[in-house]
């Protein structure tokens, strides 16, 4: 069994041979761009654990695995221009760096790409295979067309907003995982309880990244602390805090959402300690706990013997720790 | 057998039930909204046509077409963008309707739309089917990454041009006979020759849409005349142009071009005296010949009946006259 480390190296190595960068290279140099500072690889290394659940011969699961990895960098090549962000984990993002037009059709080839590396996999399982990145796909389409239209509304609930990161974020990792225990001929059932065990993880995820925006630490994250305040991103903190507050720090929280001209730090300052004021921590840390459980409970259903499984106990606790 | 207005009534029966529509519907109505207003479905028609060579249960590749007709839509969603083109068939565009974002992102579900539909067909034709989407959507990405960078190219050579359209057009017309042959069952020799015919009926296509540009009627053509002169795209005539007119003349239409400021119909007026005075309408004709006879020869070789073959000629026959 492979440990995730080995994983990542799997990966990166096969990523560093840019095999997916075709002719003419104006269209493929930013895909490669975005490609190249991809961090931890969780999509495509879940994919080869959950091959790996099954089996040993995890270069079989390997072009599967990158698909995943190609298709999460499209997305994020058009979420940046949708999003207009300047940076991507710390480099100019490539509309910025090149322009839109170039982050549109790039994208685009990217997408084609990673149907073409997804579909590398055996004939028994490439109907329900593509059925599932289908599947997946559409989801990420409308999460991120939720995610766009909760920004211009004033209300969002906090079944809405975990409906949203469900799909625009957590069913891609659910689907990595699905994909490589489809593909290592894993029982209909498995596949589907893990793709469950995904949404759970994928949902811990999403909110970690939120909780990481206000709490975490700018070196480890990655990313400036306090972005979602300063962008009145509708996070989970946000939508508890709405929900949560007293009624004063309730009318302070919205008065600071609604000003147009601020000191950006003065307002992550303010906000924060609204939010300490709510106990808006423990809330996150709660529903963080409460998905954590959800997914060991669909990890103990999966039959296969719990020592192969312990890469995903691993991440469970891994994922689950962002927290600090 | 069908004809060819059969076919479109067939198309349009099946695209009025809007059963590609999903939820959310601000993300698929801007989709119906491209779909609606979609004259003859050259390319849904062309698979129809291809699986009725072979076949005349055509409900079983009308799913196939449709998805054919949903990618060709999906790339106009993105190039509309991508040109800053305001109208499309009369209509504001997408992008000017709605915004850019919404024609980024509806584009993108309409594509994971298309791949939906032509994962439809039987399993024994799956690989083949998906290889040969793939293939073609890529090709149209870089026909379209060719087409923005000839924009600001000072030169670009007829065999550049040719081979810019024949990706960025031509090879879609071709994907869609091959694939109505592939899940019609036509041996391998045979799909690959209807797609070559299909690349030469897609060439003849652009080379007209370039020549309408120009020498067209407004009624019939459907959109107005001189646009491309206006916006100095590099047509078959501009190209053609100043590589046969008189160093005169050359200079001339170089010196339009270069123009900031300018009357439009002057420009438009102009310009076409200079590819009247170098004979353009006479070298589009050549060339427009050139490859109906090859488009010919190439039906030619399939071993079908001959009578089977009437609606491609037929098809040819318009195509072909599309000139006057």
């Amino acid at each position: 069994m492979y440990t995730i480390k080995e994983l990542q190296e799997v990966i990166k190595a096969e990523l560093d041979k840019h095999e997916y960068v075709e002719e003419p290279l104006s269209l493929f140099e930013p895909v490669k761009y975005i490609m190249e500072d991809g961090g931890k690889r969780l999509r495509p290394v879940l994919t080869l654990m959950a091959y790996n659940l099954y089996r040993d011969d995890i270069e079989k699961a390997l072009k599967s695995a990158i698909g995943i990895e190609i298709f999460h960098n499209y997305t994020l090549l058009h979420d940046d221009v949708m999003d207009n962000a300047e940076l991507r984990r710390g480099r100019l993002t490539v509309h910025r760096k090149w322009n839109n037009n170039v982050a549109i059709l790039s994208g685009d080839a990217a997408a084609v790409t990673a149907y073409k590396y997804i579909e590398t996999c055996e004939d028994a399982y490439l109907r329900r295979v593509i059925d599932g990145f289908n599947q997946v796909a559409m989801d990420v389409c409308k999460g991120q067309q939720y995610d766009m239209e909760f920004e211009t509304r004033d209300q969002v609930s906090e079944e809405e907003y975990l409906q949203m990161i469900y799909l625009k974020t957590a069913v891609l990792i659910a689907g990595s995982i699905r994909q490589g225990a489809l593909i290592a001929g894993a029982p209909e059932h498995e596949y589907k309880e893990l793709y469950d065990f995904g949404g759970f993880l994928g949902l811990v995820f999403q909110l970690q990244d939120d909780f990481l925006d206000v709490y975490g630490n700018v070196a480890e994250f990655g990313k400036k602390i306090g972005g979602d305040i300063v962008s009145n991103k509708k996070t989970y903190l946000l939508i508890k805090a709405l929900e949560l507050a007293t009624e004063s720090d309730r009318q302070l929280l919205l008065e600071w959402c609604r000003k147009e001209h601020f000191d950006p730090q003065e307002k992550i300052a303010k906000v924060t300690e609204i939010y300490n004021r709510t106990g808006i921590k423990e809330v996150v840390a709660e529903k963080v706990d409460e998905y954590l459980e959800k997914s060991r409970l669909a990890l103990k259903k999966i039959e296969v013997p719990e020592d192969r499984k312990i890469r995903f106990y691993e991440m469970i606790e891994s994922i689950g720790k962002r927290k600090k």
